[in-house]
């Protein structure tokens, strides 16, 4: 990917819509319609190219898309760009990527899902991903922290497997390190490749050492196509260190306000212009290179650097910490759940994953669905809870949420 | 037992026929039919040798029967001899092995159960079984772990008796390791003959240390006749190493499909066949010596290397990991309750546990009654929380699972 001189340069935007243009009339484009099209509960015929009709059924223009865009692969072409932000069809994302429940399934075909996270000083935010990935209905869910913290995670619930594996700087001597650090990716790695997904970052801290030991894992992960779901402290390690997912269509990066602003000036060398955000989102996505960014705030917005979709139900007022836990632990099943069912609806010669970006990108429906359900979930907490509802109280009510979008009836 | 030369070959198949008419026409046989018809509710007078008809209450053919036997020895023995497989009326057997709670009774008569597992790693596992134990209808519940594991199951839950005793390799000196093994040996010994069922391996680990006593404690439950229920880890560890469980009938293993896979190629050196699983299976239990296999699947499949019954009742389509520690606990619970009831049932001649092969096994009975109700559970738990049904949610239904099929009223 080709480098702009510049943040956000006008000859930036001119080069990108012509990108858009060849990308409209491109075959991975095709694929991408027969792919989102395949996703649709019952198949229209739509005119080629005309990408809001078709893909409205999971992307609908939202108020900050600049103009209405009825038809044309121009505008549309321009739209997947990254200028027009189209509202998801999130419960349609959700119903679509949900599997059936089937009575003939073994522990683990739900997904396994590891979080890489939990210090001495963190223990809530690992436990909340970790719990949220289960409630959403994954079959195992494991959490990789450090000695003090894995006795305080493993007495929050019994369902969760914990690993006392990490170590921070003080519990380790300086000659000891190397040795240290390999051992702990040894015992990671042991583990890394039965994972469907992982999030790093929930609870992590920032310990110098740990760090170092996280970025090691992230490069196994990686290595092993494992999808990697990177917020809180796993978005400070990044931003320090972009190497870790330059290039890497399996990352999604879950930002907060102000994850996102030091992201955005990291790698923009610029300030946040919410001008034109969908835009820069596109642009910070294609210069990290092929990673998914959902951009957290009163709407998620997701972008792969082709398409910016967003999610804006509403949730609740209340501001809880550990709400961003919950979302990376759902979007880690949801992710695991959308690669999956885009795996087993193709053509068995597409199976490549280096398909990857000419397809529908599973990362963008994970975050779409993930973000729906932690919405509907911090509503139905708040209705009961009011003022004093807390990151458990939401978590009670993924279930319900998911239930009510796709009943699990079988 | 003689041993088959290869894997399920003919001549061992023939040879098992012909075993199976010298069964039907035994004394053996005989006083079978006389202990499955003392655990009918009201008596029938069967036909003598008619197997179906009498075992019917318990054990209906099921689908997977090659064909339906109205009557006759040799199809029955045949069936006995393993290629048949029977449904078992599951329900009926929880109602008569289950005691009537009697006001006079002290406690620890209703079953007193020890879990042998927990580890750095693992905690979850040994408190589900456990806790199963005691919410199925145990008066006391212990658990043998390692240090670490202990703290973390004993704030689970203040019901459990939680024993800080085993060690890892990693906590022990290699000059230390004899005396250390020797005193682990010791302390549990002074517990293991007030259990009436003791459950090994619900998250043991693979330390070899730690293996090694376990093995140990296996052996001593082993000269002391207490039955043994096998799961997980411990699996692993009578896998590679069958001495620990060859020829004892008071041993239960409870494979799940990997686990399965692996005991199959290691005893029989071929791959599971489904096309003759019942088989299969009878060939396992007899080579491995007279123990029980619960083979965990869709449906439950059970055999003691004579007969092969199965209780298919459907569950719950979630796959959560937990789900067998509850099992291994609910069985542990049922074996004892069938072995007390058989004692007290028969005539006092017969209560020397030499003739338990030549009697309904309460080890059987104990797996039957143990795979229907964790299946009534889930499906109760599943029906409340769907998706997000965790194995908490499923312990928590085994006391109305049980109160529907065997009210407590006196």
């Amino acid at each position: 990917m080709s480098q702009p001189t510049g943040a956000c340069p006008h000859a930036w935007r001119h080069q990108q819509q012509h990108r858009g243009r060849m990308w409209a009339t491109s075959r991975a484009f095709r694929r991408q319609l027969v792919l989102l099209r395949s996703l649709l509960p019952s198949p229209p015929t739509p005119p080629p190219y005309s990408f809001p009709s078709v893909a409205g059924r999971f992307f609908a223009p939202s108020c900050s898309s600049p103009s209405s865009t009825p038809s044309g692969s121009i505008r549309a072409s321009h739209a997947m760009a990254g200028s027009a932000v189209y509202e998801a069809d999130a419960e349609a994302v959700v119903r679509r990527i949900t599997p059936p429940l089937d009575r003939s399934r073994h522990k683990g075909q739900a997904g396994k899902i590891a979080v890489i996270g939990g210090c001495r000083e963190y223990t809530g935010a690992p436990y909340f991903a970790a719990i949220s990935a289960l409630k959403v209905g994954a079959d195992l869910s494991h959490v990789f922290c450090t000695k003090d913290a894995a006795t305080v995670i493993k007495s929050y619930s019994p369902e969760l497997i914990v690993h006392p594996i990490l170590e921070e700087s003080y519990s380790v001597r300086d000659d000891e390190r190397a040795s240290v650090s390999s051992k702990i990716l040894t015992e990671v790695a042991k583990w890394l490749e039965r994972f469907d997904c992982i999030v790093v970052g929930p609870g992590l801290g920032r310990d110098s050492f740990l760090l170092d030991c996280v970025s090691n894992i992230m490069k196994h992960a990686r290595q092993a196509n494992i999808p990697t779901v990177v917020d809180g402290d796993g978005l400070f390690l990044i931003t320090n260190n972009l190497g870790l997912v330059e290039g890497n269509p399996f990352a999604i990066l879950t930002p907060n306000v102000y994850e996102y602003k030091r992201l955005v000036q990291k790698v923009l060398n610029c300030d946040v212009n919410e001008e034109t955000a969908a835009e820069q989102l596109t642009l910070l996505c294609q210069k990290i290179g092929g990673v998914t960014i959902m951009r957290k705030g009163k709407a998620d917005v997701i972008s792969d650097g082709k398409t910016v979709t967003q999610v804006s139900t509403f949730g609740s007022p209340r501001r809880c910490g550990g709400q961003g836990d919950i979302l990376s632990g759902s979007v880690a099943v949801f992710t695991s759940w959308a690669r999956h069912f885009i795996m087993s609806n193709e053509e068995p010669k597409e199976k490549s994953f280096v398909l990857m970006q000419c397809r529908v990108n599973p990362m963008t429906l994970g975050c779409i669905a993930g973000s729906l359900l932690l919405r509907k979930a911090a509503s139905l907490a708040f209705e009961k809870s009011k003022r004093s509802t807390v990151t458990t109280d939401i978590i009670e009510f993924l279930g319900k949420s998911l239930e009510d979008i796709c009943p699990a009836e079988h």
